[in-house]
């Protein structure tokens, strides 16, 4: 038996920065700051689909996501968070959570696909993830 | 104490049809034939968020997603499931799952906010929902 181990996506690795490891998953920022953008990424190797997940995985990711998806709503009293698994362009699993806000860049339809990536202010970054790290382990 | 009952958001119940009741969700086919697309409900009142689900449903939510996104996937033989909780628009929780080929409308991008519905051919429609009722008894 060969046992694979899980390798971040190197498109991934480069669009986005660690913030933590959960249990499961890395959760990282996406490195544009039109919107809040975290991306949790289970580091389980080959996986696709959610559904391949072992049973166990999967109530992880749905637990880590939800954790995550509540501390941003909270630290960004977002109008909605959106959650989407797509994959179309990286096929290894990853799990967006976006907080929206009524009139942000493109205002109400879905983030992905959208323009051109802004860079981050770093005091903006550094303050918005004290924010969500504090919430975390709240 | 009042207690809300589930009602299903009227532009939902307009721009889908019922499949079947699972546990907690209804299963609904889009009304697009642009993509095999298909929508869980939790018939739970009052929900906007997955995570302002009580725990149990949240596990069940998960449960019935990866359900109906590995019988999806096994009956379009797709290239990758995406799986969405967006809202931005129709605030009822609801979650799709839509099955996408490569070279399909808009591939590699999201399938939210793009173009106009394309009408079922009703004998495809129903050829359709007979494979993907036969899977998820299976």
């Amino acid at each position: 038996m060969i046992v694979t181990e899980f390798v971040l996506d190197a498109r991934l690795e480069k669009d986005s920065e660690l913030v933590t490891h959960l249990g499961l998953c890395q959760l990282r920022l996406m490195k544009d700051a039109r919107w809040p953008w975290l991306m949790l990424v289970p580091q389980r190797a080959d996986m696709v689909e959610s559904f391949e997940l072992a049973p166990l995985d999967q109530a992880m990711l749905t637990f880590e996501t939800n954790l995550v998806a509540t501390a941003l709503k909270t630290v960004t009293k977002a109008r909605k968070i959106n959650i989407g698994a797509i994959g179309n362009v990286v096929s290894q699993l990853h799990v967006h959570v976006v907080a929206r806000h009524e009139g942000d860049e493109n205002w109400p339809r879905p983030i992905w696909g959208h323009g051109l990536a802004t860079p981050w202010n770093e005091d903006e970054k550094k303050s918005f993830l004290q924010s969500l790290s504090k919430e975390l382990s709240a």
